[in-house]
């Protein structure tokens, strides 16, 4: 029988065989986490590789994520659809296994990581998804959502800040599924850590309310127990701190930087073919070997008792059992249409000023009745940012059917988790803050956008027009720093109507969006029913003049009003000129060219863009003969509606403006 | 005799007036930490009033900067030049009391806070930029540098990643100087924070390796016990955990999340002055309590000791203390002229391709024996940013002397930590990572470039000519990104000439530089004097045709290489085109009219810009009538150039694009 040494051997000699040949890569990790793979995988991970979507899998999350070939080599030796052409194929163009791992749920890669840190946010999130949808569908003896989340993560992602946010968080939660391994090996890419890490990693770790294990990472049976009593640790989250040699098994290049981040080289492979036992070519297993690996009988028979008792559970709580099917697999509910013309009805009863912010709130008090898969949430500014919907419950560490949570000062934390809560399926994550500190979490939302995880950014108090807080908090390169991200949608409406606009797409798409509302009441636009279905175009024209526009004048979100203001204005004096409300440039973009040469024709070059952050944006709209009203430098504390004249956010600003435009 | 008590309450008095005349920002962090500023400020603080920047004063950095009417308070109690007239204009427009703190060294407000834990991370910069001066200038019997640097801090501080971060680095260097206050009042603005932030404190700060003390933070005997205890530990950084009740004072609001972040409300005005005993009118402070307050003559006789000292370390070490004060100054060295010179010459030597991060490190081979405040580091990734300096010596927890630093993998720590060594004056640090992860650091960037500071930004593997690390790790949108904030400079040098250009103008400015580098090898390109001078200017003719151009192509970086060969075949071809290479945009757009028109001629529609990231940047360049060759989609893992070549970035595909220009 093959020893569990053997087995960790596998993954040991496909991960530097697979470095060597794409000369590039990180050995290191893989050789010294072998072994706790091995136990982990072999003895405790409940997957099925014939399914690697199976709702009930257990997670596992790589978030030291350069060692990527230890996960193609998991996946490889257990039987997912990666082969062995994948794995010579590492790190090349076209190929399933990328220089770290990226999402791809069908080969059982279940997050995007190398970002470090990020991974055990997504842990977090995985695991308290997992709780939430247990408290939401379990019923007694049928417990249909049940499993562990495993997260492996090494010095990096330690010396992040997020690990802290997502830890610390996860402690009061009081996440018992959740099962992490410190890769303690002493060694980042600049040396020793003890030069610049010096934490007592275990005790702050009980610090957060952890249980934490302290176990020799190549002692199979100090895993196993390790792992055990972790799994026997119901209501605290586990760190098993794995003391590991990085790069285990490379004789001369072991324990050492220069094993982190670059090929061993074909003496170094040759020496530790040869410290290691394992006389066989590059990229061959033996059968026996491949043999004791393969997992997909032994998973196919634990998804099969799973789909029994899924039967049991569909006989009992039929409806309860399609409405999880519906939510894993991220359909809408059947009344969602009415749902969406029920959110627009509100947004056009809206007549008074209200500030965006709280028609986002008006708006999810319509909606969220009819999606129990929403899921909100605040880093701390749940009244500000207007996050908390009528209906909502709070989720906390007892109570796991609640429907709304305070992420605390977290940011990062927060973006981080609702990826990982969005990557387990079953919830659609939302959460707010303010639109300035999209910062804190701007790795995570562009992982969002990488994976494509269907999550909804409420980022409120978005300009100067926020008012007395001051250059610290009032965003100015935000829109444009967003909108430069691919594959994000972002939204800034205008007023309540398009707001119900934007909460509607947000939900209806199957990736990341951002919602950007203002703290300042804004005055209600009038629409004709072309207007209101041409909103969701992402731009369309609001008000129009007679003839052919002489000047096109484009708006977003709080500016809209006041452009509106000018344009009636200029036209009332006799001009030409025709607004754009601009709420979201990418879906605009995506339409066809014939729709966006009806609202910006190509001819009329004298154009103005009104949006109070940087201007980078609009040049695309406008060209080299137009202009853009925006702001370039830092904001000012003072009451917000003098903020915004004295950046020259007015109706007579904007009027004067397009006046000279028109004289040029 | 005033008691401390009497003190304190003159805090809170103009802090609850202010806000409560505002109408606007937060009195529960003021009135609650009070009585421990009131201790701190009065019997421990080493400063002067009359001259806010004595280089040897105690740094006082408020990290919980919504609080920011305690130092109001404080700054005007002591004597400082911010007037009661200031303070009744709390957080209106013009005014120099913002709704948080902004950097004003001549006021005494040593650093911009309100993102939260940046402050924490600021003051932990300072603390070293103290430890690193006292190293490099003391000498025996003459502590020419000898202060302490005290932070306020609060929930939201703590429960930020950056928390950790900074404060475990701070532990690890052994920053005995630096004193940490911890309003640990139970309150953040969603509430009680035991739902969301549950961690044990005092233990996860002695896991860092800090003394830790805790305290009653009402207690002004228990205050200045730990405040003694702190200053007697010279090895460890200190956090005094201090419990506190929000608000105190507020009889019915103090102690809830109420108090945080509003106006009291005249009534509970009304009743806080009768519950603490303060009878006098809004914003009068009896003679008495002023007097008492009063820190003017207690700080010049302070100073006026330290001159004394300085003048005999002046006369024992006379060009030490000439350096010291031309450091502090922020003045280059006499001979920095020459040492760009040399610079510019070893840039135009290089003949070979060249790896502009390879060119970044040879050009900090040449200027730093010249300039001995600057000080380097790296995320953790010193050898892929190449920002070891030949010469360089480590900094750690025993040498104080070094003047490099390995900062972990911490970005945003580093980079909040590189503001607060900024802000203390006498160094000039520069720092490394990935351009993709400048995201983690994204609001210390930020505050940079709010603040002015000093601070270059070694940004390397600065797009999808990376390779093989694949998507995660490849920069998009961090171009357009960095280039939308105000008042951050950008370079993205094509070779090592130009590198050379970009590391001494960034030296030479006094605010923040982000340096834009390849991972792979770049041709140098042939320039002739006046070209090389125009360099400078950000945007220059890097090869011109005969006659007006038909067609202008704008590259930087990696991609002028392509673009050249492109427009030479074209110009051989006997088109008309013109290449600019663009390693500055705001640079470019700083420089007068008439230098812009000569070299992008506005009458010239056929423009072509260049470059492997977002197009955003780039269109205010080209207009409707231009286009840009540039990805807006995520990247791939391959190696870096089939990947480049896969989005287009090769010569043939610019001379395409081109032509097909030309043929409109």
């Amino acid at each position: 029988m093959s020893t569990r040494r053997e087995l960790a051997n596998c993954i040991r000699a496909l991960s530097m065989d697979a470095v060597q040949r794409a000369n590039s890569g990180h050995p290191g990790m893989p050789l010294g986490m072998a072994d706790i793979a091995q136990v982990l995988w072999c003895d405790f991970l409940k997957h099925n590789p014939g399914n690697p979507q199976w709702l009930d899998r257990d997670r596992f999350v790589l978030s030291n994520g350069h060692g990527s070939m230890l996960l193609y080599s998991l996946l490889h030796l257990t039987g997912y659809p990666l082969s062995m052409e994948d794995i010579r194929n590492f790190r090349q163009l076209g190929s399933h296994t990328a220089g770290h791992p990226e999402h791809e749920p069908a080969l059982g890669i279940e997050t995007t990581t190398g970002p470090l840190g990020q991974g055990l946010a997504n842990a977090v999130g995985l695991a308290l998804a997992e709780r939430m949808l247990a408290a939401q569908f379990n019923r007694p003896g049928l417990p249909i959502v049940d499993h562990y989340t495993y997260v492996f993560c090494g010095d990096g992602c330690l010396m992040e800040g997020i690990s802290h946010e997502a830890c610390s968080l996860a402690g009061t939660l009081r996440l018992g599924k959740l099962i992490a391994f410190y890769d303690d090996n002493g060694i980042s890419i600049d040396g020793k850590v003890e030069g610049w890490f010096t934490d007592d990693t275990p005790k702050r770790f009980e610090a957060y309310g952890w249980h934490v294990e302290r176990i020799d990472g190549h002692d199979p049976e100090a895993v196993a127990a390790a792992i055990r009593a972790a799994r026997a640790e119901s209501t605290r989250p586990s760190m098993i701190c794995c003391r590991t040699i990085i790069g285990w098994g490379a004789p001369h290049k072991q324990g050492t930087h220069e094993v982190h981040g670059e090929a061993l080289g074909a003496d170094e492979v040759a020496a530790t073919r040869q410290a290691i036992g394992w006389p066989y070519e590059p990229f061959v297993i033996p059968a026996e070997l491949r043999s004791s690996w393969d997992h997909r009988s032994r998973g196919a028979a634990a998804e099969s008792a799973w789909r029994d008792l899924l039967a049991r559970y569909r006989g009992a709580h039929p409806r309860l059992a399609a409405e999880l099917e519906r939510r894993m697999a991220g359909e809408l509910p059947a009344d969602w249409k009415e749902t969406v013309s029920q959110a627009l009805a509100a947004g056009l009863a809206q007549k008074a000023p209200q500030a965006t912010r709280q028609s986002s709130q008006a708006t999810l008090n319509v909606i969220s009745p009819s999606i129990p898969e929403i899921f909100g949430g605040s880093a701390d500014l749940t009244g500000s940012n207007n996050t908390r919907f009528k209906a909502a419950s709070e989720l906390d560490s007892k109570e796991a059917t609640g429907n709304y949570i305070h992420y605390g000062v977290r940011e990062f934390g927060m973006t981080a988790l609702m990826n990982g809560i969005a990557l387990h399926g079953g919830i659609l994550p939302y959460g707010g803050t303010f639109l300035v500190f999209c910062d804190y979490a701007r790795n995570a939302v562009r992982l969002a956008a990488l994976m494509n995880t269907r999550v909804v950014l409420v980022y409120t108090h978005d300009s100067v027009g926020l008012g007395e807080d001051g250059p610290t908090h009032q965003p100015i390169e935000h829109l444009a720093s967003l909108r430069a991200l691919p594959n994000l949608c972002l939204w800034r409406p205008c007023d309540a109507f398009e707001t119900a606009v934007a909460w509607t797409a947000a939900v209806e798409r199957a990736g990341p969006t951002a919602l950007v509302l203002t703290r300042q009441a804004l005055p209600q636009q009038a629409r004709t029913a072309l207007q209101q279905a041409d909103a969701r175009r992402g731009g369309y024209v609001l008000i129009d003049c007679q003839g052919t526009p002489e000047c096109l004048v484009i708006a977003t979100g709080s500016e809209v009003g006041v452009a509106a203001q000018a344009v009636s204005a200029l036209n009332s004096g006799g001009r030409r000129v025709r607004l754009v409300s601009m709420p979201s440039t990418e879906v605009f973009d995506a339409q066809d060219e014939a729709y966006r040469e009806s609202v910006l024709p190509r001819a009329v070059r004298r154009r103005l863009a009104v949006e109070a952050g940087a201007t980078l944006s609009w040049w695309r709209y406008v060209g080299l003969d137009g202009r853009v009203i925006g702001i370039d430098r830092f904001g000012a504390s003072g009451k917000g509606a003098e903020v915004l004249a004295h950046f020259g956010f007015t109706a007579e600003h904007v009027a004067r403006e397009a006046r000279e435009l028109l004289q040029l």
